[in-house]
Parts: C-alpha cells; sequence; structure tokens
C-alpha cells in the first residue's frame, strides 16, 4: 500500500524517488499514475523521506496538477528557455535542468528512478547525469522495485475500484452473452437477421460498444478466439471466423475502470452443446480452480499454488510446465498474476525460479489454470480476480457463472 | 519512414537495434510497434545491419508473432528455466539470458537499445549487461533516435491509416454537436429530457459511445472544456459544468484508430451565439492558423513557423511565448506536433532551443493556434491535423468546419 513507500524507501537506503511521467505513457505509467491517483499529466513526482511528496507540473496542466493533492512546484521555476540558451543540446539541457532541481530541492545521497519511459533515452539521460551531478548516486531497482512492492497490496479505496471494475466487466460480459443468444442458427453456426454468419469481428465490435456504455475502456485487443485458436493461450481470435456450436470459446477480457484500475476474467464456453472432451477438460481445469483456491492461505508462498495446480493436472495425465517447460499443449502457463493499475503486476505466481512471495491481506490477484490443446482444436481456460481481504480471507471480485454451455 | 531505418543505423554507427516490447506498455511503445505492426504481443525485435529484423517471442503469442511477418525466434531458444537454475536471483537470469542471445545471434559491436519500459529496471539491466558483455558498447540514444527520426514521415500505408483516423475522428465530433443540437434551452443553459442541465460528464459518456462506434479508442480523457476551463490549455473540463450558450468551449479530442494511429482535432465553438470579445479574438487565432499555413513550405525550419505564429500574435497585442515565457495568459503553448503512432511526437515546433528540423514530404502535424485568457473566462484554440505530400503541397487530414457559433 501507498503508506509502505517511507519504510520500503528506508529498508533500501533510498533517500529521494523521482517517478517520472512521460508524455504518452499515462495508462503504461503505473508507478506515476499512483501518486499522481491516475490525474492526466506530464510532469515528475519526488519524495524525499521524511517530506510531503512534491510534483513538479507544466503551467497548461496546472488543474490536473492541483486535483492530485501533491505539494505542487511548477517546472517555470527553473526557465527551460534560459537553460536553452545556454545548452542548445536537448541532453545537456535535461541534464543541466535536472542539476538544478537537485540544487536547488536540496536532493542528495542515493536517488532512485523509477517511471515509465524511452528505456535508451533514459539511459543515456541517467548516465550522463551521473557525470554532472557528482556526489549523488542515481540508481534504478529492478523487478520488485519499491512501487511494485508496495502496490502489491491494495488499500480500501483501489479496492474500491477494482471491485466496480469487476462488477461492470461481469455486466460486460453478460450482456455479450444475451446478444450471443438473441441469434438464430443454421447450419450449426450463429447467423444475423440477414443470414450471414456472426463473426468474432461482430462479437468484438458488440463488446466494446458495451465497455463504452460502461464506462470501461480497453486499449488492448481482447480475447474471444474460437476452436484451435482457443487452445493458444494469447491468441486474440481470427476476426473473420463464424461462430460454429459446440467448439470452446475462449472469452478474456481485461478493461479498467477510469480511475485506471483493472479486471481480468476468463470463461470458456461452447454455444449449444459441448462435446465429450472437451466436458472432460472443462471439469479438469475447474477442478483444479477449486482445488488452488481451496489451498489459498496468507503466508503462504505465491509458487506454491501453481505447483499445485501442476501437480493437480499431471495428475490428470496433462503435460504442464513443470513436466515440459517449452510445451505447448496440457497446462502452459502460471497460475495467475497480480491486477491494479497494470492488468499484470505483483504477486506472480512463476513455475521456475526461487521466489519468495508469500500472500498477503490486500492482495487482488488472478487465478487462471487452462488446458489447452490447439490439435484437437480446443481451449479452456477459467479467469477469476481474486482479494485477500484484512482477516486472510479470500473472495473473488468476479461474480459471474461458470458454465461450459450456452444455452441458445 | 521505416526503409530509413537501415540509413539511420549506418549514418549513426548502430551495429544493432535492439527494440524491447515489455509486457504492459503496448499502446505507449510507438518502435516496437511500429515494428510488429501494431500487433500485440511482449517481445524483443533485433536489426542488426544487413540482416532481416528478427523477433523473439513467446509461445502462447506464436500466432500474434507470425502475423508481424518478422523472422521469427521462439524465447524456449534459451530456456528460462534451465537459467534460472544457475542464476536464480531475477536480474543476473535477465542478463544471462541476453548474454546467450547476443552469443547465439553474434551481436557485437555498437548495439543500442530502444522501446517503452521500466526507466529505473532497464538502466539496472544494462548497466549490469555492459559489465556481463564485454567488448560490446551498450548504448541509448537521448531525442531524436533513429525511430524517430523515421518515424517523423510518414509511408503511403501509414497516411491511410491517419487519413482513416481523421475521418472517423469528424464523423465523433459531428455527432456530439448534433447531440448537442438536440437539446433544449432554458435559462441559457441545455437541458435533458428531464428538465436537469446537461453537464460535460454527459457530453464525455455520448462521446465515448461514438468513439466506440466508430471503432476509435481514447484511453486517456479528451478535453471539453468550458469557460475559464478553456483558458487552460490542458484542463480536460469539470465533469459537473453545464452546458451554457455564449461560452467558449474547446473540444480537443484525439483517438486513434485500431492499427494505433492517432488524430488530433481541436474545435472552439459557443452554443447560440458568442460574446463580441471571444468573436474578436476566434478572428485572431484563424487568422494566425490561416497566416501559419499559407506560408507553409517544406525545407523550412518548423521553427520558424512558430515564430510567425508568436510574432503574428504579439502584433494583434496578445502576450506570447516569445515575449514573455512563463505567461499563463495569450498564447501559451508551442504551434504543433507531429502525430503517428503517439499523439505527440516529431517534428515539434519549439519556442525556445536550436531546432534544425524542417518541413519534409511525408510529415503529419498539427497546426494549433490558440489565445487563453482564463480571468475572463474564455480560451480559443483551432487545431488540424495536417500532412505534406510527395510533391510538398500541404493539405489538411481534419476536413470539419470551424464554425464559431453552434446554432440551436
Amino acid at each position: 500500500m501507498k503508506r509502505d513507500l517511507a519504510g520500503l524507501m528506508s529498508e533500501r537506503d533510498i533517500d529521494v524517488a523521482i517517478v517520472e511521467g512521460s508524455d504518452g505513457t499515462h495508462g503504461a505509467n503505473p508507478a506515476f499514475a499512483y501518486l499522481v491517483n491516475g490525474e492526466h499529466l506530464v510532469g515528475t513526482v519526488i519524495l524525499q523521506r521524511g517530506k510531503a511528496a512534491q510534483l513538479l507540473y507544466r503551467s497548461m496542466e496546472r488543474d490536473a496538477a492541483a486535483a492530485t493533492g501533491l505539494e505542487l512546484i511548477n517546472l517555470d521555476r527553473w526557465p527551460l528557455h534560459e537553460i536553452l540558451e545556454e545548452y542548445p543540446n536537448p541532453l545537456d539541457a535535461r541534464v543541466e535542468l535536472y542539476r538544478r532541481i537537485f540544487e536547488d530541492l536540496k536532493i542528495k545521497g542515493k536517488v532512485a528512478f523509477y517511471g515509465t519511459g524511452s528505456i535508451g533515452g533514459y539511459h543515456a539521460f541517467l548516465q550522463a547525469l551521473k557525470t554532472k551531478v557528482p556526489g549523488i548516486e542515481i540508481v534504478g531497482e529492478y523487478d520488485r522495485d519499491i512501487f511494485a512492492v508496495a502496490r502489491e497490496t491494495k488499500d480500501a479505496h483501489e479496492l474500491e475500484s477494482l471491485r466496480v471494475a469487476g462488477q461492470r466487466t461481469c455486466e460486460v460480459v453478460e450482456a455479450v452473452i444475451k446478444f450471443l443468444q438473441a441469434h438464430s442458427v443454421k447450419n450449426e453456426t450463429l447467423i444475423q437477421e440477414d443470414g450471414k454468419p456472426l463473426t468474432i469481428a461482430d462479437v468484438k465490435e458488440f463488446t466494446r460498444l458495451e465497455l463504452a456504455r460502461w464506462g470501461l475502456s480497453s486499449a488492448e485487443d481482447f480475447i474471444f478466439a474460437i476452436g484451435r485458436d482457443a487452445g493458444v493461450p494469447h491468441s486474440t481470435g481470427n476476426s473473420k471466423d463464424p461462430l460454429q456450436l459446440g467448439k470452446t470459446i475462449v472469452f478474456d477480457i481485461f478493461p479498467k475502470e477510469p480511475g485506471g484500475y483493472f479486471h481480468d476474467l476468463t470463461r470458456t464456453f461452447c454455444l449449444g452443446y459441448a462435446p465429450k472432451e472437451v466436458e472432460r477438460i472443462f471439469r479438469d481445469v475447474m477442478e483444479c480452480f477449486e482445488t488452488v483456491v481451496g489451498q489459498f492461505k496468507a503466508g503462504e508462498l505465491t509458487q506454491s499454488y501453481q505447483h499445485v495446480a501442476c501437480e493437480f493436472f499431471e495428475k490428470r495425465g496433462h503435460s504442464t510446465l513443470k513436466s515440459n517447460p517449452t510445451s505447448q499443449e496440457g497446462y502452459v502457463h502460471s497460475l495467475g498474476h497480480g491486477v491494479g493499475l497494470e492488468v499484470h503486476e505483483q504477486p506472480y505466481f512463476p513455475t521456475f525460479g526461487k521466489w519468495e512471495t508469500k500472500l498477503k491481506e490486500g492482495m487482488v490477484f488472478t487465478v487462471e489454470p487452462g488446458l489447452y490443446y490447439p490439435e484437437r482444436g480446443f481451449g479452456v481456460r477459467i479467469e477469476d480476480t481474486y482479494y485477500c481481504d484484512e482477516s486472510g480471507e479470500f473472495h473473488s471480485l468476479t461474480p459471474f457463472p461458470k458454465d461450459l454451455v450456452i444455452e441458445l
């Protein structure tokens, strides 16, 4: 949670955390969005141990800056036009700007940079900055940085956003299913009023409108894949495919609500009826899901649940990452991932490596076992977003049935 | 254009360009999107001089990988589970993975990194990589990197996407204006059927649905600001504000089409009638717009047009950035920016610094003069997206009228 940031900085001996809010990165800049409460602006947040967070902002975004509630400093305090006179090269000017900011705000010690930006551009900038502000240690944290760790557990306000995102996502999925049911069938295929087959493109178009109706956004494509494509975990589906009966459809949708919090839901269903072999596979996935969820306990290693899932599927005769790390059949991904300002964030549930993350109060994460048989023309994945409450109880944030067959 | 990349690498002595496609950055990772043609996947593109581009991808995204048309290498070629046995620390494992990739793909010389990612995480990674692969020079480019420069001019295929984005954006704006006109007026305010005032929140909700209807997306908020807020360039508008007659409304919308190309349009209008002082300011902005556009010529410095705009406005008695760099009244921003896979990209039209960018065939950029008087309760900005064709002629990609008054 946000209140953990000060402790994390102290533990890691970080004196100053600088979070860059680069242009164009809003939806992909979770550390910055976290601090500015999702406001839309370009700027920089400076966290110094023992001081209030400061936001460096531009005049033309002064309203958004004020709405963040942070202590504000207008970037005009260090007039760029003056710096550019002396330093016409853009990199030199940027370095000089930060040298002035550091001096002015008395920034010293170990200074760590965060946020999302141009990998090469920031690497060049930080290298140059090091040579110009000697005596200050400039670093980057890899992997579980202080923001990733703080964001791994959610406070009540975040949970409320995540809950709303879940409810609205379920409304969208329900509307899509009703939309499918409203079509007639001809030759084992859903058809439109003009007699043409209903395609995945049509379903996606309807879904996007429904997302907008519920105030959700989904900048990236989502997954609505049928048959063989349902057997490739991240295949988004072939837009021209007709909606045929008796084939598995994987519908995996991960929209975000206006505050920037995501939800992640997957349902797998067959229209009209399900073939016997799909029924069996679906049962294996559902039972794996229930087995894993039934064992959730705060304080246990997240990784242990991926191993539970692998062992469960292996006993049922499926290949898994654990027995065959490069398999493209069976259970071929990890059990889940955290959900928050990113659709994939901490905690993770990896198969390999030495992970020390444990389930903890405040965590919000997906549970998504799946089995994939693309050569046999099907795949099944079931995914809810879960939450661990203050007393260590686990609850689904995805109130939607998990039926295999959609009656027509 | 994409075909310029080889020449840019050669000019800058870059042997290998590595473009990272990090998780969650899709819409904010233009260099990666440029190379994978907008496909949705996590991976890395490697450009070696004189060789075909290679995409390192994950099995579960094999369909998206295949759709890019690039030469494919499955990341399973360097099994991460084996690396993690030897290097349990995630940073060490990542470095070892790249060391193996470099060795295997014979990557050497000057290697430049691109793409969008965690600023601190990539800085830590690249620093560590340098110590582990001696003999290879690892660099980042600041500012006008090879992708920014290549992307500054558009090919026929990109132009088509940009044109479609423009047409659809105009359709949305037209629908919004008709929506406003469909309301009745009471006490100088638009009212809904239930007699309550129509608010900015209502207009934004309608606009988002209309965007979805036209297949456009707008992950970030757009600007629909009235009165004083119209006088603050990036104020997105107060959602509770009622739609009142005779006040300036700045409507600035910048959606993208499914391929990832943006359009950027601003119109300023008053409902019913416009006050005299707004009429005068509007005329100044329109005449500045026409003056600047009338002088466009391939080969001229982009910066010179910002100076034309500043001089024009100063002659009309307005403060500008040039005369008063920190002013919050008058003309307080630059003339425009490139538009493509980012809503703001090269070329820029800055007031200060020594910019050498010239207008050139294939460039797509906005022209958006504006005047802001928040204390007097209004602001005006007019923006079209322009294109410079093969013969150096300039055309608007924003076929929409620029009327000040919306008749009710």
